[in-house]
């Protein structure tokens, strides 16, 4: 089972379990985390960099290295709040340091990144790379490999953000905000209304990203998408791609023009430079499933020797309609284990658990939901309370196991639009395998039901089937895919569709399953899954700190 | 001795001693602290609010009262930290409640604020006024009753202010800015460059605030600033005012024209409405002290019944100087303990700590120092790690004593500008009398030297004189007054000048002693005292959590 690469707090899960192999190394990262003024889309605002980067440091590593970063957190004197409120640990505080160690027991594309609040999108974030040991082969050749993380970008501070979300009326995120590729996109400076002196069009910060090839040469390019709302399409003018890896997991191959690319996913392509090397390209990101006004984002695909910064000569490629569905569906089931590469699937699952998506009202806010309940995190982690038997911490009871499947229109907006909210987890019989289902509706507005990418924590999940409408138990199951499935830790729901996935709840924890749109999670859109905790030895003390986990000595 | 009534962190010191009397009230209070959008001086800008005000609540309470304030940190999903990094207490995270409970021991007008970082730039702050018990008489008798607080007002976000503070170059908070009196105040919306649709003149939240006065009349008014930066010359124009309270204590009245306030202080002043009813006159705060382009705060003094928003027909008065230091001094000294209310000071000293300001640079960054040392707190609260015996939290070794008296030119800029930095504190003998002496001295610039004023947790220290030059250890403690000095909790100190205090190091904990202006103190301006660590019980579990201070069960 792969090792969960993704970050909570200012960074990193805290292994409480691994231990690393005597012939692997150990890599040492020291990282700074600060404010510093940027302009990545020639819009100058406060950025939260990693030793002076955003995106942060690419980690490099081979399976089996164990990584340890020594995060200091140097948002000094601002009041800056980090940490996962409640999942696993007590945040970190300003002119703290903490270190995380964890094995990377699993090669492929992982992606780091702050995981409270809205953090995320204030540029805190980065792509872990973990390479095979040497020896072993990858299923494939190519040349040189190349990297890139595509953004969305937002003016307002994530504090202003924040308080429109939880305002009456409801203050969007809004329009116009930027796609930025590699960290880097170009908001029109001409925009009215904005404040004189902060968009500068000639700030060589938001100069394009310029990705150089070599003729005739094969690029094996890792993508990871960490947008804060935005579902992408990503293409490489005139080249088509091959995708052989999807959330590190080897994917048998399949030609696309465009990948769509969901916010916490990664993947891996084949890009041959095969197109006429007198020119460039345009490398394009566009925003799908949402009706948005945001310019696409472009970057450079330059071969050498031309000119890096010469401007491609054609207009950039007609990328996909926003609303189509049907291609978005086609690559996800196209999406499959290599061959040679399977991890088969435990042919039954001991409980089926179905995550009603809905979008509601509490109290007159808007929230998103799942089966009617709005999650709230607890301010004591929900390990330390397990663990700690502090019962008071969050709510005993179970929250459903699904939905009203008979008399819930999922096609229209919900009759009853209150919902209610909790912090009940669902406890998962330790080593039992688990299927959920998770199921989209319609929002709020009459014929809208948008695309979540439901990321979980702590494990990789087989993706068992998707499917268009009212998931049914009886049929739908019978045509799952045991033969190969691929294995994920992030997965998209289509809009009136659902999905379905499957995993062995066999890491003894307390584990976040959530969309990975930072918005929606921020409203309450995401579950807990809590197993095997009684299994943990003592939990380490810099996990406490906050809400019911202070102990005085 | 009085307890102080200070706030720390979100709000206020733990009472780690006081213990409620019988016959006292215990008053609850309930807040809620959150971010909600005002415009305070007519431009739109995210605000700390505490139950949808700022100022704040006012507490109102009697000597001896035991006040509970149930604070809920609701600046939730906002990454936002809230805490007094380092001396008492870890931060309280959002979503964490955190219970205040302490007697108020004296009566007087008092102040709480956040502080950490520059939260007290948000907005976060309000009064405490203590009256006395039944059956206690005040030495004077008056009609009625108001209070205001003072406050500057500043437009980029603290996250903005703290990151130009603390980079190459230095980026100073800036002009132009504010003045509210009881958080209203007037930007000019036509300033050039200003984004389209943030400043609307016409919004009532930024009306003028009006105090309304029965003519014939005389009110107690009570007064508080709490600027980030700027010292204040307070009045109203044609009343004179009679100052008979400070900081708490009963000051033997004088009059003045105008009240010089410096952040951090209160006075009450007496007011008689005794000019003529007809009119409306107005009420002015000026910066004095820093050669500002800030216009002046203006609020209306309203007779009862005219119209609260006729404008006065008359200018505003014109305010005194901002450079001219003599009225500030002569102000300073003839603030003295009413007869009837003196508390007598120690005649003699066991100790004195002369405390030499300078601004300086550490690695080409700007700061403030004292003695060369620009103060930096730990993560680990000082208090934890003293009781604690956690010696490696922070320098063990002492702090100097003072400065290079004979040869250092306390009237150019330092030669040499470098400053080292500490976390070192001064630890006193239990039960000792302590004298300090605040010697100004020249900033980095030439022919510049700013006014301090310096505030003591934890003590209220008896003033025991003021004067211009360098101080003389040998000759200027002759000249201290021992017959009626004033027991105050923060003092000014004066261009070029200096200050002595007195004060009994008799409650045990650890406090900090500050300029209290917000921007001096974030860039190293403070010092931190000790005191019978060892006399406190177990320290409760409520203030661990962070740094060392992180504990499993």
């Amino acid at each position: 089972m792969g090792h969960e690469l993704k970050l909570v707090t200012l960074l990193l899960f805290l292994s409480l379990l691994s231990v690393p192999s005597a012939e692997a190394a150990i890599l040492y990262h020291k990282w700074e985390v600060k404010y510093e003024y940027k302009s990545p889309d020639c819009y100058q605002k406060l950025v939260i960099t990693i030793n002076g980067q955003t995106p942060g440091p690419t980690i490099e590593a081979q399976q089996g290295d164990t990584i340890v970063v020594e995060l200091k957190n140097s948002l000094r004197g601002t009041p800056w709040f980090d940490g996962v409120a409640g999942v696993t640990q007590c945040p970190i505080v300003p002119g703290d340091t903490f270190v995380y160690k964890f094995v990377v027991d699993r090669p492929g594309t992982y992606l780091y990144h702050a995981h409270y609040g809205l953090q995320r999108a204030n540029g805190l974030f980065g792509m872990i790379q973990v390479s095979l040991p040497p020896g072993v082969s990858e299923p494939y050749t190519y040349d040189d490999e190349k990297s890139i993380i595509l953004t969305d970008w937002y003016h307002k501070s994530t504090f202003e953000q924040a308080t429109g979300l939880l305002s009456i009326p409801f203050g969007w995120v809004g329009e116009p905000h930027s796609l930025l590729i590699q960290g880097k996109g170009s908001f029109n400076c001409s925009t009215p209304g904005i404040a004189a002196g902060l968009c500068n069009a000639t700030n060589p910060e938001c100069s394009p990203y310029v990705m150089t090839v070599v003729p005739g040469k094969t690029y094996k390019l890792r993508i990871g998408s960490l947008t804060s709302l935005e579902a992408l399409s990503f293409e490489i003018e005139g080249h088509n791609m091959t995708v052989v890896e999807a959330d590190g997991s080897n994917v048998e191959p399949f030609v696309v023009k465009n990948l769509f690319i969901y916010s916490g996913e990664t993947y891996s392509v084949f890009i041959k430079a095969d197109q006429a090397p007198t020119r460039n390209y345009w490398i394009v990101s566009k925003v799908v499933a949402r009706n948005s006004t945001t310019p696409n984002g472009l970057a450079i695909f330059n071969y050498h020797p031309n000119n890096p910064t010469t401007t491609p000569p054609m207009v950039p490629p007609v990328c996909p309609a926003w609303n189509d569905v049907e291609p978005r569906l086609a690559q996800s089931q196209a999406t499959k284990a290599r061959q040679g590469y399977i991890t088969p699937p435990p042919e039954k699952s001991d409980r089926v658990i179905v995550l009603l998506n809905t979008q509601n009202k509490i109290n007159g806010y808007t929230r998103w939901s799942v089966n009617n309940v709005s999650f709230n995190l607890p301010n004591t982690p929900y390990l330390i309370a397990v663990k700690e038997k502090l019962h008071h911490v969050f709510n005993q009871s179970p929250p459903p196991n699904g939905y009203d499947h008979r008399h819930y229109d999922i096609f229209n907006p919900p009759t009853n639009p209150n919902a209610t909210t909790s912090t009940s987890i669902y406890k998962l019989q330790f080593d039992s395998t688990v299927d959920i289902v998770i199921q989209n509706a319609n929002a709020l507005p009459a014929n809208d039901s948008e695309t979540h990418p439901w990321r979980l924590h702590g494990h990789d999940f087989w993706v068992m089937g998707y499917g268009k409408g009212k998931f049914n138990i009886h049929k739908n199951p019978k045509k799952y895919n045991l033969v190969d499935p691929i294995l994920k830790n992030t997965v998209s729901v289509q809009p009136y569709g659902w999905t379905a996935l499957r995993f062995r709840a066999n890491n003894p924890g307390v584990w976040y399953f959530h969309c990975h749109i930072e918005y929606h999670l921020f409203l309450g859109m995401g579950v807990v899954f809590e197993e095997g905790v009684e299994k943990l030895g003592k939990l380490p003390p810099s996990i406490f700190g906050c809400g019911d986990a202070k102990v005085s000595p």
